[in-house]
């Protein structure tokens, strides 16, 4: 199947505009804070949320809203997560209310998402002011959407694919924002999705839900889940496609270039971890299951002791095989393998648990780019898997130690 | 109880001696990384160790030697963690054959160990040269000792106590390693800990096993379990105690001394992490069962985010309630409390699950002290549990971003 990268993010797909201002939640009056995504027509969709027991307002009202399988536009704030203060709830559903009030789209249509600082009220006064400006402006303005949605995002994360099924041109768009408390056990941070793909509800939620176990379900950052992981996509069908309402060939091309697209956000979302230099990609092959697979993967993933070694190009691959031992599953300690690979070569140094004679010249070529995939063969099974984290930094520790002022 | 601390490490008790010499394994001279520790009759012994599936060649040699709940010596070295090498197995005998050559102490009485590097061949020849100037340096050496057995520490880790069972004085001492890769299941890293109590084999372990549930095991500092991680405890009798061979009075005044002990080198080893500068003591009460305790205690221990606001003295609480909320425990989100403690004062910040007001100045103030308490009251029941780890800083990924050049 042919899968063609193009422009314009959530904009991409037909019928589908966004807008993305500074409304005021932010002082930086350079740095938009308030995005709207809007479909001309209403939408079949379907989310994924934190599995975190502490929820974001904004996560509970769009689950409540999402329920019947259908929205029509999306509204969403950076500076403030609107979690875990008294307010939360109805401030959510205000925002909501508001672009009912500027479109006519109903409220319970509308998925509400903030990401921010934890515990602090969300003023809606300047999301009400914004709200005329931020419709007027809906048009083809997914970079400015992306914007609105980043907190200490050093890159705008979007995608967008062109694909057929059975012969009709469909669309699908992406923005994302990633960054720290990335851990998500269902979806990273803040994903949104558009489609002109004409599918069922139900189908729609099964792509997703599936989806996201090997894409934003394998990232790590930091290992801590954030309260208002939300991902969240709308089809409105004006690809004209026969609708997707079972299994089949044309349910297998949507979900292949979804998950193109997942990936490919994921592999974003991991690079730009806070203060990442570089992406970390571990692949496990020959696991004895899946979860084996997916387990040890993200163990390496999420060892600091591996990532600050990453950060340093230090080729110090016991500190892998020393997370493979503890993730819990019962591999082989005497037949795994492990080989650094990036763009300037390939480092073997591990054969059946012990240690290979490399060079300390190449392993410091090798680790010194900023992609690196760290390559396990357990040896057990066929069983693969891939999980993206990225090096443990200086800058980590800066970002983290005083967000809040 | 009383419970009296003495100076004298792991000499405090009757009847053993310690030395620590440079033998060549690192290159810099000036930093011991050869110790012995040995008692003058045969002791019962207990050890509890890593349950990383990939395990130093040492713990394996140690858990063998110990079978039989006898041991008279201790030989460890740091600079090298003999783990994933082809002949790891070999040295760590062949260290016990050179303390048995020296000494007369039987090979399969010998307790070994080794810390540093991952995957390099310990090379036995510095440690045979070294083997009979350590010998006759044997004397009131903890301190010695303890430099040798220590990698990136950076203070000494040593206790003793003495205390009476039913009349009869008696003592605990011991010297310990922390830093890196800590977060023991059973033990962490090094801790050898000598008495002379007159207990069995059988009722010592059970002391050990239990205790480091709620010492050791309580402990993170990043996450990693190191492959080599060992705490092991001789006991020669030597105080004249009536043999402690069940449970009672006796056997909890052992336990009570034991676990003076290991909570503070608990708070010892966690205080000195790599780059850390400070302690972070998280108390949970009110869970609704110990596992939910210990297991909330851990996650927020955990927590990078949760680190890095200690680091930068950042009131950030949401991050707290954040990693209670995927500890995985079935907590009830609108009934925790949560307040900052320090010998600056008391700074109360979440009320019932929400954010309460309170003053940024004092905020700095208590999160600037070098000990910080994480107190949370989840109110769900009378379970209570102590964690500790500390804050995540610039040197941490300094350190482990270039540990093996």
């Amino acid at each position: 199947m042919e899968i063609k990268e193009i422009a314009g993010g959530v904009c991409a797909p037909k019928g589908f505009k966004a807008a993305g201002v500074h409304c005021g939640i932010r002082k930086n009056k350079t740095k938009k804070d308030l995005a709207l995504i809007v479909s001309e027509v209403p939408a079949n969709a379907a989310g994924v949320y934190t599995s975190n027991l502490v929820k974001g307002a904004p996560v509970v009202v769009t689950k409540n809203n999402l329920a019947d399988g259908k929205a029509q536009a999306i509204i969403c704030n950076s500076g403030n997560a609107n979690t875990c203060n008294t307010d939360g709830i109805r401030v959510a559903k205000e925002m909501c209310s508001l672009v009912e009030k500027v479109s006519g789209i109903k409220a319970n249509d509308v998925i509400v998402a903030s990401t921010g600082v934890i515990g602090q009220k969300l003023s809606i006064e300047p999301i009400a002011a914004a709200m005329s400006g931020l419709y007027s402006d809906l048009g083809n303005n997914s970079v400015d959407a992306n914007e609105a949605i980043m907190t200490t995002d050093t890159t705008q994360k979007t995608v967008a694919v062109e694909f057929t099924i059975a012969g009709v041109k469909c669309v699908i768009g992406a923005i994302a924002k990633g960054i720290g408390m990335v851990c998500p056990n269902m979806a990273t941070n803040l994903i949104f999705l558009t489609s002109d793909v004409s599918i069922t509800s139900k189908m729609l939620q099964k792509a997703l839900s599936e989806d996201v176990k090997s894409s934003f379900n394998m990232i790590s950052v930091d290992g801590d889940q954030s309260t208002n992981d939300t991902c969240c996509i709308l089809a409105n069908g004006l690809a004209g496609n026969k609708i997707i309402d079972s299994e089949g060939a044309d349910f297998e091309a949507f979900k292949t270039a979804l998950n193109y697209c997942t990936v490919k956000l994921s592999r974003m979302i991991a690079k730009d971890g806070e203060g990442a230099t570089k992406l970390i990609e571990c692949k496990v092959s020959g696991a004895g299951s899946e979860s084996m697979a997916k387990n040890v993967a993200k163990t390496v993933i999420k060892s600091s002791l591996v990532k600050a070694a990453m950060f340093g190009a230090d080729a110090n691959w016991g500190r892998v095989l020393c997370a493979i031992g503890y993730s819990g599953e019962k591999v082989n300690v005497n037949s795994i393998d492990v080989t650094f690979v990036s763009r300037a070569g390939e480092l073997f140094v591990c054969k059946d648990g012990y240690g290979v004679d490399f060079s300390e010249e190449l392993a410091k070529k090798v680790l010194s780019e900023d992609e690196i995939k760290i390559i396990i063969d357990l040896k057990l099974g066929s069983y693969k898997a891939v999980a993206w984290g990225c090096d443990l930094t200086y800058d980590y520790v800066k970002i983290n130690g005083d967000y809040r002022t």
